[in-house]
């Protein structure tokens, strides 16, 4: 069977799972605890870090814009990095503004600071990083939520891989409560369409020891 | 003519410069200052970053992944993100590696401290962060020479964007003197077969106002 290590709150995971579920793609999780990295992982995977896809093949591929652009070349039903050159494009530069932007802005300062931080034995959250964090955040929402008024899903007229990774993002600040999705109806509204996809059932049931998510994480209709 | 924002010494606009340039399409190169952007700029990417591609026919293409991708999509000759399913892999996993922790590790501590910080209005480099960056550099150089000890090129036997991608952040560094080659000589036989390209050309005489390159910096037998 097909593997992905992974760790249930990681964003790049998350991302994974969404693309190989949406494209129905069978596959077992194996939790991979990045700050106590085995020798086998290590040589998964040099960089360290989740996710990393094992094919039954014995196929490696590691890094979620790696396992992206892998799966839709060899599982290119549903197309989810767009249907032309300018839909790949603009799919692309969103997976990059994700991966990139808000990572850096908005992930690292508020699930970096609550969880990575701990499970790398850094100490505690710093108050004025989180709020970098938070203040960013509120910049992100209004971005994402001018794309969800401006078009069907994020990157144009179809379903995509964009989606999956602003999802993933969310999702996993969603699941530390630290989403204000009364301030960015669209967005909320849009999220609820990506939740409801049959693919993202896993991530609502995901449980992490010591953490609990607020009441609304796994409900449709929040 | 397809035009390019660039800044001369980054290396994200050297990788797109050296995949037009394998691939033999002209392109006229224009300075942006991202540090003082101009709302034109911010409305071609609103990233804000550079590289920035727009072809004749007015599609956008920012951010150097993404222009690779779209490169290979739309122009397959030569072909340069892999011949097959896991060269595509590796040369992604490579790209992914170069732009995400060498990036994180090196070039932000080099380039963005020396360079980066003073156009940003941030002051003068802290030592302790040159430091950290000629530490990581030296066990990033470790990690290139193995890949060039056992491959014919990074990534595997073909030339690909994944020896672009190392090029062009050495070549940047280079640029500031602050590669040491004599300890890696692996990596030196493969960065003298890379700069040997013709795309390489215009990289080597790039100039930078303020900054003197070290004479090797555009030597071909350094």
């Amino acid at each position: 069977m097909r593997i992905l290590h992974h760790l249930p709150l990681s964003p790049q995971s998350r991302l994974a799972r969404l693309m190989l579920g949406e494209k129905r793609l069978p596959c077992e999780l194996a939790v991979e605890k990045i700050w106590e990295p085995s020798e086998e992982f290590r040589r998964l995977n040099p960089a360290g870090e989740v996710p990393v896809l094992v094919e039954d093949s014995g196929m490696v591929v590691p890094g979620a814009r790696v396992i992206c652009e892998y799966l839709e070349d060899v599982y290119p039903e549903p197309p989810l990095l767009g249907r032309n050159v300018a839909e790949r494009v603009e799919v692309r530069r969103l997976l990059d503004w994700f991966d990139g932007l808000f990572q850096q802005e908005v992930t690292v300062n508020l699930l970096g600071e609550k969880v990575m931080k701990r499970h790398f034995g850094l100490g505690h959250p710093t108050g004025s990083v989180l709020r970098t964090g938070y203040k960013n955040l509120r910049y992100h929402l209004d971005y994402i939520g001018y794309l969800a008024e401006t078009r069907t899903w994020l990157a144009g007229p179809s379903l995509s891989a964009a989606d999956f990774a602003a999802a993933a993002h969310l999702s996993a600040l969603d699941f530390l409560g630290d989403v204000a999705w009364a301030t960015a109806p669209a967005v909320r509204d849009w999220y609820s369409r990506v939740k409801s996809r049959p693919c993202f059932r896993t991530l609502l049931n995901d449980k992490v020891s010591g953490l609990q998510p607020p009441p609304h994480y796994s409900d449709l209709d929040f």
